[in-house]
């Protein structure tokens, strides 16, 4: 009877606050091509959307990292989808849900080109060229319309360049999501690529500045936060 | 006199056919900045610019690399030079000048767009975007253009998705350079950001077509072949 009380203690010590969850992270940039050898692309290293799945994966959860082209190792434990551009993420995110909790942490290309070419595109000297651009699909809007596949939580970020926390919020309302990571992306802050962050974190409740910390601290505490989120709505339904 | 002698021996054998000679390559993408987060960039891994450089250190150049962004460990020896556009591996070229081989392995983008936004460009819901893009500088152009500064040997590389030699003996004219060597990197291939290449070698008195090999080892055969070349035109003036 002693031991298999200890063992139960162990195990419950095993669990953690997103034990039994899943959380599906988008991370990295995506690439679109313009023809074979040429593509557009936004900055991202994918070290924030890699911290948040080591993040989820210490709290217990079951996590679906879907990651554009990044140079970073697997996380041991994590399911990782690898995709190039932002329709193939888009296609990844919906076959991953169901999921408890959705942050949206990858650089998704706005635009792709209209028409990619088949063969290399030859240029003509001298001559300047005009692209056209289509609107990819918006992801985090995708995850974040209402029904039943919809994520409890789902976290969209926002890297800005000024105005930081009013392009958040208007984010948070075009998008539907719950809450918006938003930070300040200019190269004098260091963060674009850096292993430190400072972020304004902005919820239905307002707007809460944190101090600048390793992209793995605000991971760890954006999840934590996240799981008491989750676990106060079960309370508040149960 | 037998120490002596014996130390003769010993330094005329680290000697190698391109000891004195500096070889001057550029190597990896560039990335054209749109606005503070996306950029136009060309596919490329630099393994192929990196195996060159590694091939002249090992016949005794003296190296100069000039790379764009790419995750590929530094060669002791070489003088690496960073760069991130087109405009600046040009300016980091002419600075590296005088030079007896130049070889431009870089997958340098055609494109940049004509005027860099400062803050991020905001998307509008729904609305396709037309994207203006001016030419960039021909680096391979530039540094073949006659004159006391031209290096000895100037050598591009082409890469192409089809009618590769056609394109290749049109950019050797066009460009004003002594050699081309051209690939089909092509999907199907695999040559792309692969370990492993198949090249038309493309020079004044024809071309040689080479069987398939690793980076490394037509690194190897492209210097020595270029090393011979050089001490056929000194012995030719001596």
């Amino acid at each position: 009877a002693i031991v298999s009380a200890i063992a139960r203690l162990l195990s419950e010590k095993q669990k953690g606050p997103l034990t039994g969850r899943h959380v599906l992270i988008t991370s990295g940039p995506t690439h679109e091509p313009l023809d074979p050898v040429r593509y557009i692309a936004n900055r991202s290293s994918g070290k924030q959307g890699h911290a948040l799945a080591r993040a989820a994966l210490a709290l217990g959860a079951r996590v679906t990292l879907v990651s554009g082209p990044v140079n970073l190792p697997n996380i041991r434990g994590v399911n990782a989808v690898k995709v190039e551009t932002a329709q193939e993420m888009l296609d990844a995110v919906l076959d991953a849900l169901p999921a408890d909790i959705a942050l949206c942490a990858a650089a998704v290309a706005d635009w792709r080109a209209s028409a990619e070419a088949a063969q290399k595109l030859k240029k003509e000297r001298g001559a300047d060229v005009s692209l056209s651009l289509a609107q990819n699909p918006d992801i985090l809007a995708t995850i974040a319309i209402p029904g039943p596949q919809r994520p409890e939580l789902v976290i969209g970020f926002a890297a800005e360049t000024r105005n930081v926390v009013d392009h958040a919020r208007a984010k948070r309302r075009a998008k539907g999501a719950d809450w918006i990571v938003a930070n300040d992306v200019s190269a004098a802050t260091g963060i674009m690529g850096g292993d430190r962050t400072q972020v304004h974190l902005v919820t239905g409740a307002g707007v809460e500045d944190w101090p600048a910390m390793s992209k793995d601290e605000m991971a760890a505490r954006l999840l934590a936060r996240a799981a008491e989120s989750l676990s106060s709505v079960r309370s508040a339904a149960e």
